[in-house]
């Protein structure tokens, strides 16, 4: 045999030498810099992550309307782990393991459909209810029991219309204390009478931590000049004495918006302060309504509404963009008109797919109440910028030469991520 | 230097860290279950299969019509080894290392063709004769005795028209036994006497035990309409009691053609008794003459012969279809009218090819004696979808949530195949 | 997690595990035969190779007239290194690795192009100037002082228009050795008043030290009929006894035409005598002017010249090919009038990119003074059939049934570069 195989599996997350390993890297890393090259391509801690931070924390899959029917599913891949999420008729929403108890086939073998009452096995037509029961396998006598052959469960929890999913056994218990936080922000925007305008997957070639540092600052912003229509690029503390004369005039005027704004969102009687708790929790989660430039209604060209049917019951526009992001795999921006979810899955360790829907109320009609480029200019152009972005700070941080350089003060929630990365994975392998 | 590379051979089947890894995984397999997904994705495992399955056993690679000239030739590549089969001019049958004794280029390039009475090797002209004797090299004096340098040779087995490779040095020595019971079965379908009306390539995205498997049971054979045409699926010990009152009736039905059928085999003087030694054995194989539905004639959708021209001097077409299996990589179809020849090889371990050739009476012309779409279409079609199962059932089997399920009845050759490869394993590594 | 990865780094090379693996590769090598077949496939000997090979000597990137303005670049990947090289406006050539010292990024992005006169990371725009120091971060304070984030340079060297870059701290110091006894032969055809006629890169689907091997002999010119149109493949120390008569004849008038060709070499002035360092140094180099058959005046199908402009102050055509290798990435055929040059980069350990960059005399123009077909013809038809001659080697010798055969006489570089090899290494890793 030629090239050497390994064949002892030292990525088992219960082993030391695995342990060892993990806990050097997180030690090589210096607080307030950016991540040593070895985060983003060394084999044994990609895989440490699928099982630790992928397969043991919650994921934001899809909203509810991807799935508005009974019957209606979608099938995902979690690292290593193919799964499906299934609307019930009753309305409630399972998700299993898509691997059939027999041989292991998956069951539901396209990214979107319907099934009937029942889930078949396209392989030996084995059949599942929907509570995942086995209740035929076409043979008079299985050397196992039926009652044993359940389709594997994945935990499910619903926020506000979001869809997310835990592979654990024993997922982690702080989703419904930021669920109880977050419903004032999320259910004006009804996720549940939306639909989807447009679904885009965006592979970005690099690692999935790169990817989510881009969008957890806009120090960068300056190469979006769509976005940067609408999105003031101040966030966090600003220390005023440190802008330039160009700066400071900028600032004013966000300053004067957000007085505004704040002014308008009170009359909404919709919540708007700031919560950030990115690290410390499992769920790691942050959430502020932004002021948007302009005329201030949407992420647009314009920065003028792109449907004309507002979401729920909103009558005015000018709310601003609710973003959100909960670690490790989302972030989204609630809009009076729209909204927008992201959803990232790491494909391996150098690529990273990016899902990005636009939700429009479930009565607008493309055409007559929106305009389906102008709604989806933006985030178009920003996620293929963004896409650029990230693939090239993956093939320069993958040098040996590569140093890790310091973090400014605008790239503060690039920081707060680290945090939370590390004191998962120290938590998953007791460090 | 960035991700980590191994260095040791590990795989290095005298290792002891292979066979305590090998040992293992057989240890972890359960009788009477599908296998672990290891099985389908260690990479140490797969490297132990090239050598100790693929490396030592009889391979089916083509049948002699596909070299029915002197200085034909087909090249192969058996997992790491490059090969080539070859006729002589005297119709004896050669294969040798498709590796130059100079530089080690491969010496015959294309996947078939014709060679003078000597073999060239392109790059720096050494010349070798039928026998794989080097008799020349293009300089004057060589450091090593020309004599040294004979191309390795790799033993072949006829059968019937069949031909077989092995690599190891000592072949398993039970061919001899395999053929004496297999020529008179296949003997009279004159395989010397055909040639090649079609042959495809079709790539599976499946570990090549999957694709054995599949081929191993038709528990599964409700997904092939095409096939069940003509095939009933009713293969060893039918309980009767077990059977739905509609297949009571497919049973019967069965039951009566296959009377009809086993009366015209004798009258036509050719066995059908079953043979089946899957396991206990390196060259495990098994025969089975199938009876077919409607028509009964021929493996095509309305079941009758494809071809006008019977095969060899048969005058019946109404004789099923001589099914006959040898571990690790073929599987064949003889039929009155056409042969189909199945061989698989692996590729890597997701990945497996099947290479399917339709043979036909030599003297068959294409529109005259039959249509190529309707000899072909059946396994044609029955091929895309097996394919699809195999990677759907890699896919799925690969998720680390898999858990072997148990086997029914009509998978009992899906467990004896198991039962082989365990042999197998065993005995090359003395476990 | 499935498959088994990896996570200590025994490919590191101060690992005492890595040493005895390469100490034991280097041990079953045979003097005077081709490599084992490990040295083209082992994982571990590559990332060793990119480190202590192409991490650690002078490696030919580019001519000067591939850069010829002020702010002009190129980028290159060495292994896992982006560098690029830069034309400062003073005229001076400077080298730095790619990744900008905040969070990685690569800065220039494009295989080529200009830039101003700062350098500006596309990511949050951070400045370098063309010295590499970080002269602004678009941040009022860092945690780190901007006087310790300089670009990391790379080592350059020029030698009569070729650019030369070393990754290594420290590189060998034996450059300016070479230099001075280059530079009389090369600087008479005025590398820097050319300009760029062509480029093509190709992918080798071999390893780097197959497609060295290639170019170090002409035992397998016979497959090259383009070339040997003006290629006599006469090299070393021929023995006229153990030549054909055909061989004799061929030789005789080889003799007779290197005659002429010195006496042409005589009166130009221009030095032709062999220098052969291949081994016993690190830049490792050989350069040998050959006379070319027929008319003698360049590498073109008719063997006349294929730009009516020579270079630099020739007036006569016929001074044949000073042919120049530099060890471990690169050779040169330096005609009367025009140059090409070849710069080999392995991309894994089965691939490798060869460009090929044809350099005419900065004032000829295509269609009146060549005739860019006439001009790139031999090369692009010689790198092609090497292509294949490559793909074809490592396949074969990446059979474990591969064993090394005996070099012959004209392989005598190939054996000069197996000891150069091997002595890099071993000084490397102290063995």
């Amino acid at each position: 045999m030629s090239a050497a195989v390994p064949f002892r599996d030292p990525a088992r997350t219960d082993s030391t030498a695995l342990r060892e390993h993990v806990a050097a890297l997180l030690d090589s890393r210096r607080r307030g810099y950016a991540l040593p090259g070895a985060f983003f391509c060394d084999a044994a801690l990609y895989a440490a992550e699928l099982e630790l931070i992928f397969g043991r924390h919650w994921l934001f899959v899809a909203s509810e309307p991807e799935i508005p029917e009974g019957g209606d599913y979608r099938t995902f891949d979690i690292g290593p782990y193919p799964i499906f999420v299934l609307r019930r008729d009753d309305g409630s929403i399972v998700a299993f393991h898509n691997t059939c108890r027999h041989r292991g086939t998956r069951i539901l073998q396209q990214p979107a459909g319907v099934v009937g009452s029942n889930l078949v096995c396209p392989y030996h037509r084995w059949v599942y209810d929907e509570t995942g029961r086995l209740i035929g396998c076409g043979a008079s006598e299985l050397s196992a029991p039926m009652e044993g052959l359940r389709l594997k469960s994945v935990h499910v929890k619903r926020l506000a219309g979001l869809i997310f999913v835990c592979l654990a056994a024993e997922p982690p218990d702080d989703f419904p204390a930021m669920a109880a936080q977050m419903e004032p922000y999320l259910l004006p925007h009804a996720v549940a009478r939306t639909r989807v305008a447009k679904q885009i997957d965006l592979i970005e070639h690099g690692n999935w931590k790169l990817t989510i540092e881009n969008n957890r600052e806009c120090f960068h912003c300056a190469g979006h000049p769509e976005l940067s229509r609408s999105l003031f690029d101040f966030f966090g503390d600003i220390q005023e004495d440190a802008l330039s004369p160009q700066e400071r005039a900028a600032y004013a005027s966000f300053q004067t918006a957000r007085k505004a704004a704040i002014a308008g969102w009170e009359r909404a009687g919709i919540p708007w302060q700031l919560i950030e708790k990115l690290h410390g929790r499992p769920t790691g989660f942050r959430t502020d309504r932004l002021v948007l430039n302009g005329a201030g209604e949407s992420m647009t060209m314009d920065t003028r509404r792109a449907c004309a049917r507002l979401l729920g019951n909103f009558t005015d526009a000018r709310l601003g963009s609710l973003h959100f992001h909960v670690q490790p795999n989302a972030w989204f921006h609630f809009l009076a008109d729209h909204i927008v979810t992201f959803a990232t899955l790491p494909l391996d360790a150098g690529r990273t797919l990016v899902r990005t829907t636009w939700l429009v109320d479930a009565a607008a009609q493309e055409g007559r109440d929106y305009d389906l480029e102008n709604l989806t200019r933006i985030w178009v152009e920003t996620n293929k910028q963004d896409a650029t972005l990230v693939e090239e700070a993956h093939r320069g941080a993958s040098s040996p030469a590569y140093e890790p350089g310091p973090l400014v003060g605008s790239e503060f929630m690039v920081g707060m991520f680290h945090s939370w990365y590390e004191e998962r994975l120290r938590a998953a392998l007791n460090l």
